[in-house]
């Protein structure tokens, strides 16, 4: 027979059995992470009716939309969980309770131009409090906790937070006379880490039309060193909205230590814009302090209108996305996964040396009621084989049944880390294992060596 | 705005916040007990490349799939786990150590005719052993106590693992002289729980033009009551292949209960056929006690060669697929998900009474610290408000932080199913409430009222 030569589409992380124990076992942290906090899970369908998934319409995101057609319906897989939220929301309105949090760790697609390090099948793992018409600060005050809290779950000890709100921004620009072309100098902003000062200026003043005064303002604002709420006050009562913003900023500082968010890992930064239009008060972005190149791990704000594009109501929200695959892959190359995680298929390899399998198998079902995961290596090979197969599977424990244990009543342990064998009772070998087991299944998937 | 309707596909499951909970216990349920035997977790993309998902060819599936196009390549999503198994192990032949013991917990799509219980994205469970030339029998043995442990442990306690071999009715046909229509009985037998014997009768006589003789030995195999060795010891003898495959069924027989099956929960049933020739050994078809008629919800077997579109080695194996969307409905529409499972987004809903938030957010803070899940609420609204917040959404505790309770230094815990409040400090609370939240955590996802 012809054979099709075996392949993975490019753009799509397929991963190694050790490497995909450490990405489920970051999924699960993550998930007990979202969890503590009352975020209740869905699973919505990757693949929506066209017209719900384009509803937003326009922009780049929308070209890279994978895009197909069953019977008379034109679909289109999911590029982001948003919008899904957005339709989930509209639609079981009545069925929900408000305000609703729920998290979302899932695929989307996009059919971005193949690079290293880009993906085109990619987990977001999503979480986001929806308000019925209003949604109060101490929901966005709560968010940094929550990032903290999975980013350290995760084993990462070395990340800031940052922190800003559009408001006070969105006010300023109106302050200096430059209300109008907020939303320009907005994203102008977002990329002032990418292009510096002078580059910036440049986009502002050429671009933008911005005087030299209002420019100088503007750089003094995002380049303020010290205390950002020292150059805020002073241009306090001069914009309902930017006071607003203020109090909301200081709302969140009120809060942020009795979450358990410590001081080196959160900052009010004001020149964290965020691209889109959509976010209205607070803004985050998340980033790995010895790895600021890789840009912002986990990013999210306020919006107003969840879901403006399916429902008159007004669901303010306030929600943050992690960009999972993208992450484990800056993890893997940056050598931060951790080498203490146990990623064998099994804790134990049961080896039987006697031709009747019946004290294996029923040695195998009693050690799995302990909770530890047993495999019997079935196969007739010879004795080096049996052993080289745990070895190549990291297999830390492999038991040996042979005669003289089986008349015995014991068995034998191989530590295959130490190379000691000991010979003892089922029930006292068992425990043993189950507890060294224990410890290692306490272990984080990323270990930083350095904290901050 | 003109606003668009929120829908969803459909044959697309969407489930509430409360059943997504039990769908999800029941996922991390199947996880943990494919664990237990050495199985190791894998995630493959949903979409290949035309040609790879498509290798096999033909058939009804072939018209289910959904293809697209992006750029130059032709692409489909996968309509089960096998495929991408067999390209997963084809490509990373050099990379695993076999046997390979891998799962799956997938979505896969099929454009199916839409109608009730049938769905276009559903999940699938997959267990697969892999050999490499060679698979030893041993681990034919195991597959039924790995479906008796995952069906326990959601707390299914009535139904019934069906064994058969392939091979027995393979040779069974060559002594009767019906070798060359193999293919074409074994497929019929697949319907016979559905036709019943005389349809079957007829079938056999009328379509695969076997003699009456012929008929009567093929049911009379098949409908034989008691000890199905008993029948089978009388054709030993005339057919290796025959024989073969009854010393594969007796070493099932050996060694099944060592490995933790009851005799309730598992029947040798020589009409057990299966409809794919993919599988050349034992075969498994699991039926729930009281609910034959939703059909095998476990089925699976041991086949010959995995990968032979992708390669030439020869890739031997056993497994199994659980429908776990299609169960899910079963389960809910048969009234079987257990009441007793916590669906509520948090444990704990914390209720601050005074317009200073810092204590509520601490004492959340510490709450979580234990391993509770606790939301607070933060929304300006009436008292009765808050508490019918936490009513509907099912959180079994709330707890009260007024004045008294900061002065005083304790907090107030009402218990929302029996109403009882209770004030003290919040250390022994803490640990009150989370005793019975762990016991409610160990609840089973399915409840059955009664045992076999």
């Amino acid at each position: 027979m012809e054979k099709i030569k075996p392949r993975t589409l490019s753009g799509f992380m397929e991963l190694l059995p050790p490497q995909q124990i450490l990405f489920d076992t970051m999924v699960r942290s993550l998930r007990d992470s979202f969890s503590l906090y009352g975020y209740t899970p869905l699973d919505t369908p990757l693949m929506e009716a066209a017209e719900i998934l384009l509803a937003k319409g326009g922009g780049e995101t929308e070209k890279q939309v994978y895009s197909l057609r069953k019977g008379d319906t034109d679909l289109a897989l999911r590029y982001e969980l948003t919008t899904s939220l957005a339709k989930y929301v509209a639609m079981n309105y009545g069925r929900l309770t408000f305000p609703f949090r729920r998290y979302e760790i899932g695929k989307v697609y996009r059919g971005e131009r193949a690079q290293r390090g880009r993906f085109r099948e990619f987990y977001q793992a999503d979480i986001d409090i929806v308000g019925n018409g209003e949604l109060d600060v101490l929901n966005e005050a709560e968010i940094p906790s929550v990032i903290y809290r999975c980013f350290t779950s995760l084993g990462l000890k070395d990340f800031v937070i940052k922190i800003n709100n559009r408001k006070v921004l969105s006010g300023f620009f109106e302050i200096i006379g430059a209300g109008d072309t907020a939303p320009h100098i907005m994203r102008a902003i977002d990329k002032f880490d990418k292009v510096g000062v002078e580059k910036l200026t440049e986009m502002l003043i050429a671009d933008l039309s911005l005087s030299q005064t209002q420019t100088d303002e503007v750089i003094g604002l995002i380049t303020h060193q010290g205390d950002p709420f020292d150059i805020l006050d002073k241009y306090k009562g001069r914009s309902d909205i930017f006071d607003k913003g203020v109090e909301e900023l200081a709302a969140i500082k009120r809060h942020i230590s009795g979450f358990g968010v410590p001081d080196s890992h959160f900052r009010f930064d004001l020149s964290i814009a965020r691209g889109l239009d959509y976010y209205t008060g607070t803004v985050y972005e998340t980033y790995l302090a010895n790895h600021a190149e890789v840009g912002s791990v986990c990013s999210g704000g306020r919006y107003d209108d969840l879901a403006e594009y399916y429902t008159d109501r007004k669901l303010p929200g306030v929600g943050i996305s992690i960009g999972l695959t993208r992450l484990f892959y800056i993890l893997q190359e940056q050598s931060m996964l951790s080498d203490s995680v146990l990623t064998s298929p099994s804790d134990v390899l049961i080896v039987p040396m006697t031709s009747d399998l019946s004290h294996a198998v029923a040695l195998a079902t009693s050690m799995r009621e302990s909770g530890l995961r047993v495999s019997i290596y079935g196969e007739n090979k010879k004795f080096k084989s049996k052993l080289a197969y745990a070895d190549k599977l990291g297999i830390p424990f492999v038991v040996f049944i042979g005669e003289d244990e089986i008349n015995n009543n014991v068995i034998t342990v191989k530590d295959m880390a130490s190379g000691n064998q000991t010979t003892a009772s089922a029930g006292i070998l068992t425990a043993g294992v189950l507890e060294k087991i224990k410890s290692r299944r306490a272990n984080a998937p990323v270990e930083e060596k350095q904290a901050l």
